[in-house]
C-alpha cells in the first residue's frame, strides 16, 4: 500500500484498521446499508421489488446474497445454479478474506466511480465487481489444487461478463474494474490493493513458455481504458498508465506512462512524479498538457 | 446535423421529413418489408422458421416484435422475460420517439453496413442495434426518475451484449453501432444523429468527480474501432476519428483525428476538411496516405 | 504455410501428413486422451463430474461432444438446444474437414498457450476455441447458401462469446484465438493455417461499399492483443503484428509491424526478418529493444 | 341458479347484482384485498417476498397478475411465457366476463374451502382455480374459431395441472374445483354456476360418435371426489353426487345420487330432497346414515 | 386380435397388412398428412406458427418430430433435452417397430376419439399418446438391460404426464390412452392391440412378492375411466370393463364387467356377449339398461 | 404401531431402536449403499452418469442430495431452485427427524415394492417418496407458523407430482405412497407409521366447516388404489381398505373394508381379523374369495 504523503479518501476504518472485529463491524454496517437501499428501491419501484427481494432482501448476509446472485448469473444448463450456489457459500465460509475483499471492493466502486449511486447498485449490476468476486472464489479453488473446477468457473465468468481473469492471478483488495468488459489478466499477474483498472485492459504474457510472465501491478495504480501491459514488468505503486497505451517496460512508482509504445511522462531519466494516488483519484487526463508538450 | 454540400444517401422521408404521418407510414412500410423478408427466409429454411415466427411473423408491429425479442434476450432467472416484455411494451406505448429512432437505426444499418443483408437480419441479430434500442428504454426510465430499474436494465445489456451505455447518455437517431462489442458510453456523453461507432469505442470520463465529464459527439461523426475519447471534449459535426486513436482534445467539424494521442490530419492549425459525412460514408481509411506523410 | 528453415513444434502427424487415415487415427488418439483427462478430473472433483459426464464422458466421439456442448452453450429461448445440436451433428457429418480443423485447433491451444493445461480444458472452457468451431459450422451453412441460418448462429456466437466472426470469413486450421473476447473478423477476411490471434483483434473493412475489403492473414502469423488491421491488406506468412497496432498497409512475410499507425520494425526499406514462426512461438515482445531504438 | 328457500352464504353483491359498476367495484375491492394479503405475507416471510412481488405486488390489476402467473406456469420450451402472457392479456381485454368469473371463483374458494386461508393463497397456489381460468381463455379461443391454439393451451393445462377440461366445455361462475388433480371434463359438457367439483371427477362421453355426449351439471351441484358421470345426462340444480359414484342416469334437482352404479338416496320414485345448496354448503356426507339404511 | 364377425373401422392397410413396404408407405402418408395439417394451422394462427414449425414443420420425419417434442417435454434441469433427444433418435433408429406402433396409435386416436380433430393435434397435445411413445422407448431400454436409464425416463413421464407405466410392461399397437391422467400400469402387465384405456385406470399388482402379478389385457378391450384391475387376471379379447369398476377376476372374451367388485353383465354363468369390439367402438354405456335390471 | 403377534419384515435397527446413534449409523449405511448403487449405474450407463453425479455422487449426505434433487424438481420461474435448495437444507439442519423419516421411508419402498430395485432408484425417481419428503418440510414450515411459504411449497408439489398433501397433515415414518399420482390428504388428516397408500387415494373432509374433519389412519394400514376415505373417521391399526372403496365409517384394527360404500369383510358385527400387517405385507386381494361370498 502506498505510504507517506498520499491522501486517502476512504474512511479510516475501511483501510487503516484491519482487526477482525472492525472488519466484521464494517461488513455489518455495509450490509445494513445495502438492505436499506434495496428496501427503498423496492418501495419506489414495484417492478423491481421481486428482483431486489430475491437477490438482497431475502438474504441474511452479504455472503449469501453474493452467492445467490453469482450462482444465478453464472449458471448454465450444464453447471446448475444450485451447484454454483453451494460452491460460493462454501468458499465464503472457508476463507473469511473473501468477504473482507468484497467489502473493500464495494467501497472502492462507491468512492471512485461517480456513476455508482449506491452499494446495492454495485452489488447487483456491476460486472466488474461481480467478475472479481467470482475470480476470488476460483482463485481459492486454484490454491486448493481444484484446478478443473477453478477453470470451469473462470470460463463461465469469461462467457457471462466478458472478463477473463486467470484463476491463478492474485488480486488485492479495494480493486475497481470499471466497466470491465474485455479485461484480460494472465496466470502469473499480480494486482495490488486500491488499484483501478478500466475496461479492455490486458495484463498479458509474452510467449508460449510457462513461468512468471505477466505484469505486477503495485498498490494504487490506475490503468486507463484499453491499455495493454505485456510481460513480467513492474508497474510501481501509485503509477498511472494512460488509456490505449502499450506498456512493455517497468514503470517507476508514481509516474505516468502513455502512448504506443508507452513512454514516461517527463522523460525516461527524470519522469514527473504524481502527487495523489491515481488508483483512488481516478484522474485519467491530468497529464495531457505535459504529454502534448512532450510529443508534438 | 451537417448542412450544405453534404450528400445524403438515405431516402428523403427518413431524414428530411419528420411529420408524424410520414414517420408512421415509413414504419408501416419498413415493418411490412421486415415481415416479407422473414416470410421468405422461413420458407427457404424450415429450421429457422420457428425462430422467425416467434420473433417477427407472429407480431403485429415492430414495437411488439422488438419488445418480445429484447425481453427474451435480456431476461435472466431473476428478471423474467414477461416482466421485461411488459416494460418494453409500455415504453414504446409511452414514447413514440422510440419507434422513430428504431426505424431510423434500422435504415442506418441497412445503408451503411455492406454485411447487413436485410432489415430483419439487423432486427434479429445485430447486437449493436438491439443494445441501442434497449438503451433508449433505459434512458426513458432514467428520465422518468426510475433509476434503479434503468440501471438493472443497463446491467443486463452490458452482460448480454457486452455493450455498456449509461442510461443517462443521450443518443440521436440513425446511429450505427457496428459489431458493438466492448462499446462504453459514459453518463454525460451525448451522441448526435447519423453517427457511426465501431466496436471497442469508449466515450469515457476523466476522474472521480461527478458533473459533465464525457464526450459530445456531433451529427454524422464516424468513430473507428477501438478509439478512446475521454473527457468533456467536443467532436464536431462530420468529423472522423481513426481506429485505435486516443482523443483527449476537441476535434473541429469535418476534420480527422488519428493516433495515440490523436492529432488532426493536416495539422492543428489548418486541418484538412472532409467532403462527405463519414458517419454515413463509413470511409475509415482515406486519410492513410496523408497521415503517413505527416508522421513518418 | 511457411516453408524453409522454420522450426515446427507440433508432432509430424498433426501437420505434415494429411491422409484421411492418419487424420482419423489422430482424432481417435486425441479423443481418447480427452476422455482420459475428463475421467481423471471427474474422479478428483465430484462437484464437476456431472458436467464432465454430460459434456464429454457420455459421448462417443469428439464431434458429438462438441455438438452437445455448443448446442447447450449457444441456445436461447427462441433457438432451442435440440435444434442447434441437430445442426451441429449434421454439419460434422456433412463436412469431415470440420473435425480435422477442430483437432488441429485443439493441438494449437495445447502447444502454444502455457495456461492450457489439457485438451479437455480447451474443449470445455476456451471461448476462442468454441467460437471458432461454431464459426466453421456457420461458414459451412453460408457456403450452402443457408444465409439466414448462418447469420442467426453467428449472432448467438457474438452474444455468448463476444467473438464476432462473419460467416463468410475463411479460417485455416491450427488457429488459436487466445482469450478471444472482442475479436471481430469481417466478411471477406481470410486467415491462414497456424495463425495465433489475441483478444480484441479486428480484421475490419474500410467503408460501406461491398466487395473484397478485409485483411488476408498468411500462415503462421501472430497478431497481438488489441491490434486493428483494416482494409484488403495482406499480412505475409510468418509476420508479427504488435499488440495495440493499427495496421493499414501490407506487411511482408516474416516481418514485424508495430505502433499506431503501424510501421515495420527495421524500417520500411529493409525490415528485420523473423527466424521463427511467431504464430507458433507466440513471442510477442522480442522486438522491444529494436523498437525502442527505432522510436525514441 | 337454485331459487326459493335455498340459503345463500355468499355476499349479495357477488351473486345477486350483476351490474357492470358493482362488478367492477367488487373486483377493485378484491384486488386491493389480495394485495394487502400479499404485502402482509411478504413482510412476514422474506423468502417468499420475491415470489409475491413478481406474481401479485408488481401488477396493477387482477387480470395482469393472473396473466403473468399463468404465463409463467404454463410456458414450455416451445410455448414461451411471453407468448402466453400476451395471449392471456388479450383475452382479458377482449372479454370482461373472464374477470367477473375469476372474481366469482375466488370468492367461491374462499367461502367453501376451509383450507383456503386467503384470496392470494387461492390465486397463487390453487391448481383448480388456475386451471379453470386458463380453461376460460382456451374456451374463448375456441369460440373465436382459433381451435389449434385453444387445444395447445388445453394441452399445457392438462400437463401442468393434471386437469383436463376440453376447450369447448362451458363453465359457469363461482365454480370450485377442489384439489382438482385428475378432473376430466368433455367437449359438450356444461357446468352451471356455483358448482363444486372435487378431484378425480369425470364428466365423460360414451362412445366414439361426435355430437352432444357429455353431462350437463346444474347450478349449485356438488360432485364428490372420484365421481364419474358419463353421457349426456342431466344433473339437476342443487343435486349432490357422492364420492366414487358412477352416474349414468339423470339426477333430479336437489337429490343425492350415490354408489356404483349410482342410485338416488331415498329411492328412484320419491328421492329425498336436499334443503341447502350442496355446491355451496359442501356437505359431502350427510346422506351416510340414510344411505346405510338403504343399502345394507 | 379379435376375429370373426367383429367389424373393423380402421382402413385395411393399417391393421391387416403388416409388410414393411406397406407400413413404410403408411407412415409416409401419415407424416405428409400431419405436415399439411400443421401448415394449415400455422397459416391460420400466427401465434402458434413458431410452435408448429419447431415441433413438426422443421422435421424430416415423424420419428425426428417425436424425438424433438418428447425431448423438450420430458427434459429437466438434470436430464437435458439434448440428451433425451439423442436417446429417442437412437431408439427409433434401433427398433423400427416403435414407428409402426406410433403410426397405429395415431390412427387409433383419430378414429376413436371424436374430440381428436387431426393427427397433428394428437401428436402435439395428447398426453396419452406421448406418454405411450415414451414408454415404448423406456421398454426398449429395459429389454436392452439398461434399467437405470429406463427407470429415469419412466420417472420423467410419471412427473410430466401423470402417467405411470412401468418400463417392463408390454403394450401392443393401436392403443388409445384417452385423457390418460392417472393411468398406472404395473411391471408384469400386458396390453394387447387396439385396446382403449380411459384415465385413472390401474392395472395393478397384489402384494409385495415379485413375479408375474399384473393383469393381461386382450386385444380390442375397452377399460372405462377409473377402473381398477388388480392381480394376474386375464381380460379376454374384446371385453369391456365399466367405468369405476374394481376387477379382481378373469373376464371372458367379449363380455362386460361392471361394478365394485366387478361382476359380469348377464351373470357369471352365461354372460352377455358383445357384438362389436369395444376397444374400437368406444361404447362405454350400452350395458346400462341391462346392468340396471341386473342390480336393482 | 401394531403390537403383539404381528410379524415385522424390516430389520430390527430400522424400526425397533430409535436411539440417535443407531439412527445415525443407519443413515450412514444407507447413504453409502445409495452411493454404491449410483456409482455402479453411472459406470454401466454413461448417458445417465451426469444425472447420477449431479443428484447423488457429488453430495456428501442424503440430506444434501435430497435438498438438491427436490430444489431442482420443484423450482419454477418464480420460485428459484437456489431458494428451494436453501429452504430444504435449512429444514434438514433444523429438524433431524426429517432425515430419520426419509431413511425409514426409503426402507419401506425397498422392502414393500417389488418394482423398487434399489434405494437410489427410489430416491431419484419415486414421486411418492419425493412428494412425501417435500411435504415433511412444508409441514415443518407450517408448525413454525410460516404458512404462506408452506402453502407455496405445497402448491409446487401438487403441480409437479400431482400429489396434494396439506402442509398441516401429520404423517408417520416408513410410509409408502405407491405410484402416488392423485393422492389427496386433507388438513387435519393423520397417517401413522408403516402405512402403505396407493395412488388416487383421498383422505378428505366432509364440508365447508373448519375443525378436525379428516381421517386418522393407524399404524400398518394398507389403503388400496382409488380408495376414498371421508370425514374424521378412524382406520384402526393394521386395517386394510380395498381398492376403489368409499369409506365413511370407522374401521376397526386389523379388519378389511371394501366396496362403495365400504363394508367390513366378515360383517359389521364380527369382522374377520387379519393376521399380518397389510401396510407391510401389501396383500391387496386376499379378501377376494371371502368378499365374493359375502356379496354375491
Amino acid at each position: 500500500m502506498p505510504t507517506g504523503d498520499i491522501r486517502y479518501t476512504s474512511p479510516p476504518t475501511a483501510t487503516n484498521n484491519s482487526s477482525p472485529i472492525v472488519a466484521f463491524e464494517d461488513e455489518v454496517w455495509l450490509w445494513s446499508q445495502i438492505k436499506a437501499e434495496a428496501r427503498r428501491d423496492a418501495e419506489s419501484e414495484p417492478a423491481l421489488a421481486s428482483y431486489l427481494y430475491s437477490t438482497i432482501l431475502s438474504h441474511s448476509s452479504l455472503e449469501r446474497s453474493l452467492s445467490f446472485h453469482l450462482g444465478n448469473k453464472l449458471c448454465s444448463s450444464t453447471l446448475l445454479s444450485t451447484l454454483l450456489y453451494d460452491l460460493f457459500l462454501n468458499a465464503f465460509a472457508t476463507d473469511p478474506s473473501l468477504s473482507l475483499a468484497a467489502v473493500a471492493d464495494l467501497r472502492a466502486y462507491r468512492e471512485r466511480d461517480p456513476a455508482c449511486i449506491s452499494y446495492s447498485h454495485c452489488l447487483l449490476n456491476y460486472k466488474g465487481f461481480l467478475a472479481c468476486q467470482a475470480h476470488r472464489v476460483s482463485h481459492l479453488l486454484w490454491r486448493q489444487a481444484r484446478r478443473p473446477l477453478a477453470l470451469a468457473l473462470h470460463s463461465r465468468v469469461a462467457d457471462v461478463f466478458a472478463v477473463d481473469i486467470h484463476p491463478a492471478a492474485r488480486i488485492g483488495k479495494g480493486v475497481l474494474f470499471d466497466h470491465a468488459t474485455g479485461v484480460v489478466v494472465g496466470e502469473t499477474a499480480v494486482i495490488g490493493n486500491n488499484v483501478s483498472i478500466l475496461h479492455h485492459v490486458t495484463l498479458g504474457g509474452t510467449g508460449k513458455a510457462g513461468g512468471d510472465r505477466h505484469p505486477k501491478i503495485g498498490d494504487g495504480v490506475l490503468i486507463g481504458a484499453g491499455a495493454t501491459i505485456l510481460g513480467n514488468v513492474k508497474i510501481g505503486e501509485g503509477a498511472k498508465i494512460g488509456a490505449g497505451s502499450v506498456v512493455l517496460i517497468d514503470v517507476p512508482p508514481r509516474t505516468t506512462a502513455v502512448g504506443n509504445p508507452a513512454r514516461l511522462v517527463g522523460g525516461k531519466e527524470k519522469p514527473s512524479k504524481l502527487e495523489d494516488v491515481p488508483g483512488e483519484s481516478m484522474d485519467h487526463t491530468s497529464f495531457i498538457s505535459e504529454w502534448s508538450d512532450y510529443i508534438i
